[in-house]
């Protein structure tokens, strides 16, 4: 088995060691290879994914990303710049399933926005469609808008798509996710308004006939974004496109206040994955060595559990994050009153310590 | 000066009969005229936006909308479906600013699900452009794919597009309201993925030239909608499109907690609009006298505000609305314990007494 490991930029670097040290301190070993992408591939070979890093993350059985993107790179033309990479392998690699779960841990209740009573013990899952939509879809440009009323003027443009076969897979991913769970799937579209939604929306119904155990609704995205602020524990998993999903991802972390914390996994039809933190690169305090490394570790839970088939590993893994909270170390962007402060090795240091 | 007065669905015509109330109890008298739209418009004539509901649009210097749906008219097909109504409103009209302030009244700070100190004194502005985008860029349907990884396959599809006077409009409309508040204008794209969004950022970023007594500073959306949730009140006014502002007004909305006190006006270039709560139809409480009529009150005091051009009357509307607030009056969707619960009616009376 063995593990493509890619560090990235700005904490990257610093969050992925630790989670690789956890991994190592494992009884089983596994192969792992380090290779640079986003503004690291750019930097060692004029490309954010760089064709060695990519041939190697389509060889492993499995990939640990750790965050690109740095404001040094945002002068770069748009095929350069470190997004590409995680949007180039997220294409190459056919990940078109991204796990992205929400969980409040009762001991970081209080770093939320929200009110405890409606955000604590919040645990909902948002499956997020990742290779299709108007992320991908052809044509798009800049150009002289050939029609309507602003014809002849210069224009942006992009297309959102979705193929029958694209929506199938994706709900048949959801569907499975939420009968291991609370069996309940919201779908999430702008069938008010999108022919591309409606059609979402016609073969999600289709596809929930396999799944009669599985109760199904459908809300509306704007709706989505309101019942996410008003009442997070209402819903159980949620799919939804790309677009939609990027967005409705992001809040629904946020609302635990500990985004430092959330893993997440983007699978291919074999369970072949990527695992990254929800969190971005934060340049602004990389190098510092205060980057909270637990979503990383977190992920590599996600690792073991959905690509190396590992669940044992991953109970353990995940176990030992649960113990570092309940013994009171915090990194400072989770740290409150009362608590104890550690740096981002050290969180390392004491999830290695409480494998054992 | 004519008004037209489209009360729709739902609790559309009991929320709209105060609001009327209210506009009749000023001194000055304007000219009212009422036509159905939506599910109702529907009913009388066949169309949610009946031919003669749209002449009487155009022809006023404004219009005072209620709300449209309801879930009996789920299975018609989707044009005569009655949110078609507000769709076509919008486009007819050319009514390409929408205006959604979010805002909390300091007695309703308990209301919202988040904490006080996160959203006491919230006070921001949202500026949705409303007649482009991909809710109204052709090409869009269902068809069998011509190109790309499903060809031959059927999918559903939509086209995101923006021209260049379009997003220059919108832009002014949003650096000119900043200037009134705190001058500071954040847009927000998704510039790192789609071209209309680079597009977008481009052009903003050249109309600012002509603002630079402004702020503006560029996020992507679905950063936006996290830092909806962490740190709402960092933001004074946001321009986004069609899409992104459907999603982001709803969810800042939702922040305050009281959605039924939310206005909103949609501004063609001369300032004639059409006014409407945020909120939506809720069939589920038609009828029963219940409903918050103040969203549509504090629609009317725009209505005034804007497109009357009748400042000194709107200030009256509005402070009668704080006035009832004062009193501690409180239709049930903003009760709270030691308040007093008062219906539709009785809300509306309250706020026509404020304003003697
Ligand atoms: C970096 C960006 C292209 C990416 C996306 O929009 O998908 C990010 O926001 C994410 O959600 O992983
Ligand atoms: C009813 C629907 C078409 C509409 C929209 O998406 O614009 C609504 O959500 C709104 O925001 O006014």
């Amino acid at each position: 088995m063995k593990i493509a490991i890619l560090p990235g930029d700005g904490i990257g670097p610093e969050i992925i060691e630790q989670a690789v040290r956890v991994l190592n301190a494992l009884d089983e070993k596994f192969e792992m290879e380090t290779a640079p992408v986003g503004g690291a591939g750019y930097e060692a070979h004029g490309h954010p994914l760089p064709e060695g890093t990519l041939k190697l993350a389509k060889e492993s059985d499995a990939v640990l990303f750790g965050s690109v993107g740095d404001w040094k790179y945002d002068t770069l033309e748009r095929a350069l710049r470190p997004e590409q990479a995680i949007l180039g392998l997220r294409k190459n690699l056919n990940l078109f399933a991204n796990l992205r779960p929400a969980i409040l841990y009762p001991e970081l209740a209080g770093a939320s926005t929200l009110k405890p009573e409606v955000v604590s013990g919040l645990d909902i899952l948002i499956i997020r469609e990742l290779t299709g939509d108007i992320y991908f879809g052809q044509p798009r440009g800049v150009r002289t808008a050939p029609d309507g009323a602003f014809k002849g003027e210069r224009e942006g443009f992009d297309t959102m798509r979705y193929a029958e076969s694209e929506i199938r897979r994706i709900a048949h991913v959801a569907f499975q996710a939420a009968r291991k769970r609370d069996k309940r799937l919201t779908s999430v579209d702008k069938a008010n308004v999108l022919e591309t939604f409606q059609f979402w929306k016609d073969i999600v119904t289709d596809v929930h006939k396999e799944y009669p155990d599985v109760a199904l609704d459908h809300m509306y995205v704007d709706n989505a974004a309101m019942q996410l602020v008003r009442a997070p524990k209402k819903f159980d998993v949620i799919v939804t496109g790309n677009m939609f999903g990027d967005i409705l991802s992001d809040a629904a972390a946020m609302l635990t206040g500990s985004i430092g914390m959330l893993p997440s996994a983007s699978l291919d039809a074999n369970n072949k994955g990527l695992y990254e933190p929800s969190h971005g690169s934060a340049p602004d305090i990389a190098g510092k060595g205060i980057a909270n490394p637990l979503a990383t570790i977190l992920s590599a839970a996600m690792l073991l559990r959905f690509s190396l088939n590992k669940a044992e590993q991953a109970d353990r893994v995940e176990n030992a994050v649960k113990k570092v909270l309940a013994q009171g170390l915090r990194t400072p962007d989770i740290y409150e009153e009362g608590t104890t402060k550690v740096g981002t090795k050290e969180m390392g240091d004491a999830v290695v310590k409480a494998l054992a």
